[in-house]
Formats: structure tokens, C-alpha cells, sequence
């Protein structure tokens, strides 16, 4: 299989640490691209119209993208367990993965206002109103997290990749000082062998 | 159940559909809310952390978003076949809605940026990249659509829903004049009883 990549991407990141749950890093071959939403790359939009990362070629040819369809994809390939069979327990993974993807969508909103975008279109609001959405999310998770037990799956596998990103870009945030019982939960679960891919 | 709705939602339309298709649309109760990235509304948020539409809340308690996850607890608890037993087809059918995510993705986003945002602080480059992307889905889509035969499933639903979006707010794209098999398509499958829900 194919993954189209940017080594500082969330999502793809998502990818690698789903692939390297179900055991597949292997199997997973990277080509680096340079995804951008204001100078698209040619080379991904000839698999995928997006223009995003990450875009998987399976080796049966089938293009398959974003995120969350690629993940699903490994774990039916793998036969894995990320997509819980109890109903319940799998909405509620869903949810969990939908909640962290909007951290990240929220996360790279700011990043390109603040970054990509010059600085006199910047518009304060717009980067108020995305990083109010951090705050409500982690709150959100810190009344939760104390009964996630020995959840993985791919609630928790996105809930990890989020703050990871947040580390990463968002470090005067500081979440550690708001959310003991999310901090708690993430110095364990970061330390599993498929969160140290790179 | 209830939903957290929008009327000019795509993505609340698109649980509508699917919910029309699977005979569901009685049991939907729905919550007008005024979601928005900037003003974020706390109704919304008390249940949903990211403060969007569409939210459900199921009959027994659970809460589910994004439309993702919506669109298949529907199907799930009506038993329907919007998403491909086989599983070449289920992949397709969730990368097609992906795609038709895409789409609205940025047709909201090209939306804030020109409307929501005060003019002097709007980029053209911005909203030439995201305009860019209708461009090559739309592309895409129409070189694949003549195969699509009859099919009924999350991709086409979504697709559906990203074309009426384009319809109801960029009129002036006139993508039927570039896009001949897709305005076909869409002709016909427009007309579908679910497609008619409001």
C-alpha cells in the first residue's frame, strides 16, 4: 500500500499509528508530498481531488481517502478490533474519533490563519472562535476520560493524535495545567509501542 | 430521537436524506439552533463539544455527530443498505462521501471567509485554492459518474446534498455547464422522494 505523506500532518499521523496498532507498518509505503489548501499539489490531486493528506493507494489500486475511511479500511484488512462490535461502544468510538478530528480540523484553522495567511487578513475572531473549540473539547473528554478503562480504539487512537498535535504546535497552551485527568490518561496511553511511530 | 438542526445545513440535510431513504424522517425530532464558527452557540455545545450541526441525541441517551456517524447510526438501526456489504463497493461509497464532504468542507469555508468574515481581513488566494477544489471533484465525479448505475448509498447521497449546496449558494458557478454527465445524473437522481425532504 501507498501513503500519500507529510510527516507533520495529524491525520496522517492517525493513519500510521492505526496502521501500526493492527501491525501493518510494513506494509505501508510513504510518499512525501506537500499538501497545502492555497498552493495545491498537483501530484495528490491526481489521486485524490481533496488535494489532502493522507490518500492511501491499496494494492488492489482502489484510492481511498480521508482519515477516517483509510483507518477503517486497515482494520478490516488487519481484522483488527478498533471499531468496537458492541453498537453502543461503537458510536460512541465514532463520536469520540469525530470530536478529536475537530480539534485537529480547529488546530490547523488557526495554524493556516496564523501562519499561512498574511498578517493583515488575519481576523481575531476566527481564531478566538477555533481555539474556544479546544477548550469545550478537552473539557469535554476531562469529564470522561476516568472511565475510558483500557479503550483502544479508534476514538482513543484520535483523542492521542490530537493532543500529540497540540504538543507539537500548541505548546503555550499548556492543556496539562487544565485537564489532570486527561494528562493522567495520555502519559499511560502515549507510551504504547504504535505511539512511537514516526 | 432528536436533532440539533440547521435549515441551510448541507450536513444536517445530508442525515435528512439518509434518514428519508431509511424511512426514519418521523422519528426525527428536530432542535433549531443557530450554530456558527465565531458566535458559538452553548445549546449546542452543552451536548456536542464542537458546538455543530448536526447533532443527535438517540432514544436512549447517546449523543452522535458529526453527519458521519450520524448517517450510519441511521442506517444501522433501520438495517438499510446505504453502506456496501461488499466490500470494494463500501469503500467506494465511503471515499465518495468523503469527497462530497470535501466539497462542502470548503463551500462552507469559501461561505465564512466571504460573508461571515469582515471584508478587510478576506484573501483571495484563500478562496481560490478552496474554489479549486469544487473544480477537481467535480472533474472527478464527472468522469466516473456514467458508471454509477443505480446507486443508492452514503456517496451518492452526499454527492447529492454537495450539489444542491452549490445550486443554493454559488449559483453563479454554473457547474452544469462544464460538468454534462454529472448535471444528467443529478437530474434524475434529484427526483428521488428523499431528495425532496425540506
Amino acid at each position: 500500500m501507498k501513503l500519500h505523506h507529510s510527516s507533520n500532518s495529524p491525520f496522517v499521523r492517525k493513519c500510521l499509528v492505526t496502521a501500526a496498532e493492527l501491525g501493518l507498518s510494513d506494509q505501508l509505503e510513504r510518499l512525501a508530498c506537500a499538501a497545502s489548501p492555497v498552493t495545491r499539489d498537483r501530484d495528490i490531486i491526481a489521486s485524490n481531488p481533496l488535494g489532502q493528506v493522507p490518500t492511501l493507494t491499496t494494492d488492489d489500486g482502489q484510492v481511498l481517502y480521508d482519515s477516517r475511511v483509510i483507518c477503517e479500511y486497515l482494520n478490516n484488512l488487519a481484522g483488527g478490533s478498533l471499531y468496537p462490535q458492541d453498537l453502543r461502544q461503537r458510536w460512541t468510538a465514532l463520536t469520540d474519533q469525530s470530536l478529536a478530528d475537530g480539534i485537529l480540523d480547529a488546530a490547523l484553522l488557526v495554524r493556516y490563519e496564523t501562519t499561512l495567511r498574511p498578517e493583515q487578513y488575519r481576523w481575531a475572531d476566527w481564531i478566538t472562535g477555533q481555539l474556544d473549540k479546544f477548550t469545550t473539547a478537552l473539557t469535554h473528554f476531562e469529564t470522561r476520560v476516568s472511565g475510558f478503562g483500557g479503550r483502544v480504539d479508534i476514538g482513543t487512537i484520535t483523542l492521542a493524535c490530537a493532543l500529540r498535535y497540540l504538543d507539537l504546535r500548541y505548546p503555550d497552551l499548556q492543556w496539562r495545567d487544565q485537564y489532570p485527568r486527561l494528562t493522567a490518561w495520555y502519559q499511560v496511553y502515549s507510551q504504547r509501542p504504535a505511539c512511537q511511530v514516526i
